[in-house]
């Protein structure tokens, strides 16, 4: 990235990346086809014709990547080295806005028995309303100088935010990870973190109390304390005026990490291609975020995501005929409906310029893209790609 | 490569390294084809078939190299750790004979009004008599027990090089890249490079006294103070006994720093075939370099770069015929005739031996590349696998 740095240059070029959420998939067993290769997508088959296809890792070979490091990589940034805690990840997905020096952590409502020992790490999945009065309930205590906020995130699952001065993240979790055994407690991993381990401590112990009446959800267990990471960027590195269309809060707040601007839109694809539109004079960046395929892939739904990979395909003309100097469609990682989850599986691509040198790949699909020009490689090379195609890198060297 | 040295071992079988510059192109929009495409190249299609075929990344995706870095990497060097400066290889690029501690930087004529502000950076690209009369004017100039070495490159571009002791490249400068400014003064980007930036202030001062009456070249901006890197040499890396065949001098300098020997040839490619089959039982490496190809490209002759590489075709059984063991034909980068300029495309790489484990790939094309044995990888690999197939490396472990 300090090499980008070096030779990038601005220009009044557009680039525009979009991710399709999960977009890899595996091949139904009954017609041997993934869902990207079901659905009928004849305009991401044009763009494929003219440009140039491949496959990317979003890590490496076999790590199935969660959102933040699948979405860092596809922005250039090494996502082992730049690691978003859990407690952040949550922060960012409910728009919370983390300040420099807070601390979130990931919490869970709990059941314990008398003897304090964990029945349920779920608290029977209380209701959101439930959620939101407990939390309401933990908000705004003060634990030495230290303000303690917690927000609802859904059912028993809500994030605990530490404001205060000098407090670090290096501290251990408190949930066991198992039922029969009491909450942890919490330790330093690091000496400088000890006064965050005691506030930590001392705020389990007072929640423990708020919450004694309230079975099922009478305790809680915190993980992932971690801190906002301080990130180069995109404006620095690659000289962008970068900006974000995404209709899920999580996309919105990993963007922001890397200094995109955050454009307001709706909730549909179309609703994301107006905005677009609207905004498309005034930045020479957008990444564009399309949710519902990963939804779909994680309900274990083949047929739900071959739909909304068809509207995303439906809509697109309405980026096309903008005419970007440069078009990347690709996601942050595969989710096969088969196995309701991420996974490791390489993500189709296709890059659209005047400058690509397109193959004679003439269809957006897993296996076609195996031939694509691009090969294999990286998802935290597809910035200099995009980047060099839209003739926005210097030379190296003389 | 501290690895490679560790497994490399002497014998008599021979490499040759031919470099096509500038090889790789775009597509003709009237054809779809690009210039290595368009060629008819029945000699290179025939390497192909009976050899293994590929497409390599100089330095890595989206990067366009400089030639500098482009042929380190075709060498095995890591083309970012082993950086040469402008000044350095502009010297190269003359000839001149740089020694340990010189410092070269790249020298523009420029023109200044009464103010002292440039108002042509490149005074009106005078001839190169006037140049290299200038450049004597400048010449054998002695600050401070520091020579001053000046010699003409061509129209406004000249070489300044400094010989003392003590001189360290680490300054900035002169030139403000823009009209309507004066020449910055040079300041030291490090301690040790105070000494430089007071000489090369003073040479700039003097100079603009001796330049005066030479309007437009009335004044000199210089850029890319630099010094010889010092790199392991071939010899002692791959322990071949290397030679260079290039009709440009700048390439014959490049070779220089890796420890090439200098064979002395004409202006042809076959001239430079002659040179070989010369002098082919005196070294086992040779790298042959065919610089036409890229200087149509630069010059948007699409038509003139296929008829280069037709040439290099119709040449190549001159090479062929000589039976090397190894036979490598590939580009230290793409320069595109549509982009009039080196380019970050993938370069086709063909491998010929004995031993190379042939693909199906049966035409030398970007296209056809794209599906060979040696998939796409970077340059800087190329030099173990020529080694291999030439069984010049040890196993790696019992």
């Amino acid at each position: 990235m300090d090499f980008i740095k070096l030779i990038s240059a601005p220009s009044p070029a557009r680039i525009v990346l979009t991710v399709i959420d999960g977009l890899g998939g595996l091949p139904n067993p009954e017609t041997g086809k993934t869902e990207l290769e079901t659905a009928n997508t004849p305009n991401l088959d044009k763009l494929t014709a003219d440009g140039i296809c491949g496959l990317i890792d979003p890590i490496s070979p076999g790590i199935t990547p969660g959102s933040g490091p699948g979405h860092l990589a596809l922005f250039g940034y090494n996502p082992v080295r730049f690691n978003i805690g859990r407690g952040v990840l949550e922060a960012l997905g409910i728009d919370f806005d983390l300040q420099s020096g807070d601390i979130a952590a990931r919490g869970n409502f709990c059941t314990v028995d008398k003897a304090g020992l964990i029945t349920d790490r779920r608290a029977g999945r209380i209701s959101n309303e439930e959620c939101t009065k407990l939390c309401q309930l933990l908000d705004g205590l003060v634990i030495d100088k230290v303000k303690v906020l917690a927000r609802q995130v859904r059912e028993h699952r809500f994030i605990v935010v530490f404001r205060g001065e000098g407090l670090n993240p290096a501290v251990s979790e408190s949930d066991p990870q198992q039922t029969g055994a009491t909450p942890k407690l919490i330790t330093a991993l690091a000496p400088e973190a000890s006064s965050m381990a005691d506030i930590a401590n001392r705020f389990l112990t007072q929640a423990g109390i708020i919450l004694a009446e309230h079975h099922p959800a009478n305790m809680l267990l915190l993980r992932g304390f971690s801190q906002r990471p301080q990130l180069p960027t995109m404006n620095e590195i690659y000289k962008l005026k970068p900006s974000v269309i995404a209709s899920y809060p999580m996309y919105r707040g990993l963007a922001k990490l890397v200094g995109m601007e955050v454009l307001q839109t709706g909730t549909s694809i179309e609703d994301e291609l107006a905005t677009l539109k609207q905004n498309y004079n005034n930045y020479d960046f957008f990444f564009l975020h399309i949710k519902g395929t990963d939804s779909a892939g994680e309900d274990g739904d083949f047929d739900r995501k071959v739909k909304i990979i068809e509207q995303v395909d439906n809509a697109l003309p309405g980026l096309t005929n903008l005419a970007p100097d440069v078009v990347v469609v690709t996601g942050d990682h595969s989710t096969p409906a088969l196995l309701r989850g991420h996974s490791w599986h390489p993500v189709p691509i296709l890059l659209h310029s005047k400058w690509c040198r397109p193959d004679k790949v003439r269809e957006f699909s897993e296996s076609a893209c195996l031939s694509g020009g691009l090969g294999r490689f990286p998802a935290t090379q597809i910035m200099s790609l995009a980047m060099a195609n839209a003739l926005k890198l210097n030379k190296f060297g003389a």
